[in-house]
């Protein structure tokens, strides 16, 4: 929560890492930045994540100011989207996302991508 | 360790995080982004770390070969650096530096500089 901040760090890096805060918040704002998604869409993206941690980070990256829920276009579902300051974030998420996919091989490891797969079922 | 690392991930943003592990290895690498450095000053730019803990952040890094040692020249200090394969996080380091230091006055935040501030002293 914003307001549970610190209010001093060592570093800028120190201070966007404390609000990105751990690896599933990041996650999220990558699935949020290819655009908004609902919260089922979110779950089935992350299956090992439980529905009690995900909807706590969904808070907590709210109260942050980096996402807004809404509700989607003739639908009674919610959804999920970046604000202007988590749309703020995506050249740190790109960057992230594209380190990951260009060096999983050379570490000898295998990245599923659930957004990707979902655009090729699509195109099919 | 590279040899802990799991070998299956949802995403490939979950490997890149995997592999920076939490705060002070993304901030150590920050802080060698802009040079080689020795472990004192490593040391002077992250007081709140421990000697163990810097130590240990120290050696993982360089086990998943994003940093290496090296004899400092005319010195028998040892110095830190980027690997090539650290030097692709580049891009990743400065998106987070530099949201950091674009976004910490709307929160409220301050975030000291240690590098621009030594650079500052250098330049008097």
């Amino acid at each position: 929560m914003v307001r549970m901040l610190p209010k001093h760090y060592g570093c800028p890096t120190e201070f966007t890492l404390q609000l990105l805060g751990g690896k599933w918040k990041t996650i999220i704002l990558c699935y949020l930045k290819e655009g908004p998604q609902r919260y089922g869409e979110l779950r089935a993206y992350m299956p090992r994540l439980s529905d009690k941690v995900l909807t706590e980070r969904l808070q907590e990256l709210a109260s942050s100011g980096l996402i807004a829920r809404s509700a989607a276009r003739g639908s009674a579902a919610t959804s999920y989207r970046l604000t202007s300051r988590g749309e703020e974030l995506r050249s740190v998420l790109t960057a992230i996302y594209q380190w990951g996919d260009s060096h999983a091989a050379a570490f000898g490891v295998k990245c599923d991508n659930p957004l990707r797969a979902g655009r090729q079922k699509m195109r099919k």
